[in-house]
């Protein structure tokens, strides 16, 4: 083949696909049933509702959020679509065989529950997907999900097995796993030639609409995810509080990310791709620290600071990291997930050093930052290995030249009519 | 008129459109009336949200997966929302008459069941539409439209009242049925000008991304679409693993239509309209053989077979069909819902077969032969007919030029400015 | 500065921005707490999902409509969620100050109902945006839309106050307030430069598929905006006529507005915008009368006559105010809310006098009449003190030459790149 093609996937993707499908249709057949139990229930009704607002989530709000680049928007939702329907079926069987459902015997039983913590695990995979976006090949993005969401899945058995954590906990460190994860790949698969500033990595007036769209589902339906796995025994007390507390920090973050954006550019002028990520980030932030927060203005006043934060890690951090550390983040998750995030963890150290008493408080922080220690930790090894493991030329990785552009996986048949 | 541009329907649409109006709300003025006994159970906030999915699946789905074509993006989304909306109309009032709810003594009533099975009905209008996409004017869309609903409600009942069908059954044929029907009509109005491929039948990096967003909303909700009508008395065992079962089948055939898109082109590259077609074929075979599957196994290897059959049908049938039989299929739906429909048809009938003994085996095997070939022989006998009657040239088809193209339609105020 | 660049706001929004931020995180702090009553019951599940419905429709549906001029769908987008986001936030403190909850001692209480009333004020906020998009830039929109909501919500406390106006009622004014008080505001901000037709106020192909997008949004949502806040004891009688009379007049609305649209043109061809602001006529129309609408026929009477008069508003009026009031109407929503507002009210004041005895009918013609000029008169009022301060050039409205145009506020990277 012509060196000026990018590399055919031909032979890798179908046949990976096609194992990795048949795999787990066989392990669909041995271990897993449908949970019969939830059907009459006004439980169900609920958790349908949620599951759905984060199904959308999950398919139309990274899917659409990851087309911004003005060349690569049918990568950008297609591999979207491709790893979260894989990364769901890998992670009920994770979770089915690390984290059991207590009350069942054997086996696995599919139920909302199950299909919703899927989903939040796939998430975790495609925050890492967008640190790397635009660099690496569907090959490479397939298994570097399935690695992630084994790793996020064996992070949280850790954290529940050794710390006792609360599943809502261990799961709402999605964010910065995902994203420390996420930026060691692009670390290590770092390429030389596509810096400083490939001139694919741009947007247009339609891919700039078509992100915002992406942002908009997510920034719409942020209050159900934060809140779809809050256990019916804290539903009283602890469900409502998210609700709205993630939608106050929400609406709060968008305008700081607006007003930060202007106000740090040079020409007063806003950067789309800045504040799409920014307005997020107090959603970000309110997962990690939600239980904790119990008043409207606090979970306000976080999403200020988060969105503060975000938006001048856009601003001034983006480009440092990648100069300084040769680190090249496509969709900023680090600004967008682990910076808030980390926020987020901070806010619930405080406000329960605040709230509790000295012994309480001391042993709370001890386990607090265990927690993120631990997460951290796991999160940049296994995210150096997975980049090591994907450097190896057999994956065939796309030119510096085809990076970010969609012609090296898609055919377009309109070119072809014109010529 | 000078023939180059195409013909005017002022004279055409608004009045048909009137007088359909006119009749339908003094249709609506003698025979319908408001259900009111269904607002404060459980059960309504359940069906209201159902419907939800359901109509947004009809107006935003379909209506965003016709965006496809380079030229066509305003009729694609603006014709569906017409005829969705007059097709609603006609069905609340051909249910009404023809298959009326047993309790209800006098009239029509309205309620969130009828108005789902009207959106139903109106889902296999729009894959009839597909099939004549850009090839025919609005008022011949509206009036195959119509003509297609009134088939589909006489289908059902005969199925019905002549082989006692279950209701969940006989309307699940909707795919066979609008499938069949849309691709006689486009034969009998097989033009020879618009061979073999038209410039304008194509897409472009935009229309790709607002097609893969209304695939996606199809995507999505699809569970809710195919469970929207088990009945109350066998939710407990049934509505589970059909949402399940939905869910996971269009998970891998997702995967599937990717990988057999790439493994089939020569070039080793996805074609985007492929895939956005054939990942849904997964929903659409299951939705035939639903009340069958009881395992999650199963509905993933129905998905499995599904997208394979449909993604290789793309490739290979879609050219023959055109050459061989002169007969073009815009959106491709003999691919995309009447293959994946048969294939579910054939899983149906071989899960029953290999669950019943042998008596009750043979009878339930006649039967579903026998609702499959009332199905398709109504679905072609109208379908021509309705061919045959569009092809009146008093209809005003637009020319061969000007197929595939809003222009025909659609004023473009922003050309006017330039010049 | 030189003159050929817009003026920066860099000194204006992120100042305005924070400080307004800062007060209402504040007021937050001395008078908000989270309602804790509401979580376990039924009642929560339903009014979460209309309030999604709701929220859908303010951030997509309403931000997409405003994307259709070829030149401005970021700030089409981008300032509708902006403006949202404090108009809800500003909205929840004004309701609680001026319009407590009957059982609440003291403070405010955020529940699902203080958030979707919120949400309805924030709507009539961006209904007034419609009329000056695109000729203000963010400080003065953002101050706009807080006037606006202080303005409605004091409208709501007089009729609530003075005639006792049941709070379904007055708050689905906000039509013809929102509507009104835009046209005001845009009257007196009326530039000579901008007229008669902007080079930049026109559609593409695309920019008409994200506004298509949007309607979509706010057309099959709006049996929800409607009945979201039809109280509890109504619920039996009212909710269900309301859900089904929205949703069977958006349907008839949608056809007569494109049948219109066609008849009235010399070309015979459909006008995009037209079509999709007419087709969401019908849910105006009805949300003003729909108390007294019982029967189906009647709500799609309503819908073909509002989808009638705004087409032709459309068509015939909109270059008349321009021309001859010099009042330009950038979204047309003088015939998108007020118009069908209007007819709505009259089918209200004729349904009323139709079915009751004549003292009665006279006392509510006598009410209705004095809702409607209280109304008109506050927005009339407020609407144009709001243009005279928006007026003064201290907030830096953008050259003639810059309207319409999102490199006013908008970093435009790739065009950076380019150079």
């Amino acid at each position: 083949m012509a060196p000026q093609y990018a590399p055919s996937l031909r032979s890798r993707l179908p046949l990976v696909a096609f194992l990795l499908e048949t795999i787990f249709i066989l392990l669909f057949f041995f271990f897993v049933k449908i949970e019969q139990h939830e059907s009459d229930s006004k439980l169900f009704i609920r958790s349908y509702a949620e599951f759905q607002d984060i199904h959308v989530m999950i398919f139309m709000g990274f899917g659409f959020l990851a087309t911004f680049l003005v060349r690569y928007g049918f990568s950008g939702s297609g591999f979207n679509m491709l790893l979260a329907a894989m990364a769901i079926q890998w992670a009920v069987l994770m979770n089915g065989f690390l984290l059991p459902q207590r009350h069942h015997r054997r086996g696995i039983h599919i139920s909302m529950k199950s299909v919703i913590e899927a989903e939040l695990c796939a998430a975790s995979a495609l925050v890492a997907m967008g640190a790397v976006h635009g660099k690496t090949n569907p090959v490479q993005l397939l298994l570097m999900a399935l690695v992630e969401v084994t790793g996020f899945v064996i992070n949280q058995w850790i954290l529940r097995t050794l710390l006792s954590a609360d599943p809502l906990y261990s799961i709402m460190m999605l964010h910065i796993f995902g994203a420390f994860f996420g930026v060691m790949v692009s670390w290590v698969l770092h390429r030389e030639g596509i810096n400083p500033k490939h001139e694919k990595e741009k947007i247009d007036r339609s891919t700039g609409l078509f992100a915002m769209f992406g942002t908009l589902f997510l920034w719409m339906f942020w209050p159900s995810f934060n809140s779809a796995l809050v256990p019916q025994r804290l539903e009283k007390e602890l469900k409502l509080t998210v609700i709205y507390g993630t939608y106050l920090s929400l609406a709060v973050s968008v305008v700081m990310a607006m007003s930060v954006s202007m106000l740090t550019s040079s020409t007063g002028k806003m950067n789309m791709v800045h504040i799409q990520s920014s307005a997020l980030s107090g959603g970000v932030a309110i997962s990690v620290a939600m239980t904790a927060v119990h008043e409207p203005w606090i979970a306000m006043t976080i999403g200020f600071c988060a969105a503060l934060l975000s938006a001048l890690g856009f601003q001034y951090m983006k480009d440092h990291m990648l100069f300084a550390f040769e680190c090249h983040d496509t969709c900023g998750v680090l600004n967008m997930h682990a910076i808030p995030g980390i926020l987020g963890w901070f806010a619930h150290l405080f406000l329960r050093l605040a709230s509790s008493e000295s012994t309480i408080a001391v042993r709370f922080a001890v386990y607090h930052i265990c927690v993120f220690l631990i997460t951290v930790c796991m999160s940049l090894v296994m995210g150096t290995a997975t980049g090591l493991f994907l450097k190896w030329s057999f994956w065939r990785p796309q030119q510096d030249r085809k990076c970010f552009d969609d012609q090296a996986f898609w055919e377009f048949p309109n070119l072809v009519v014109r010529v």
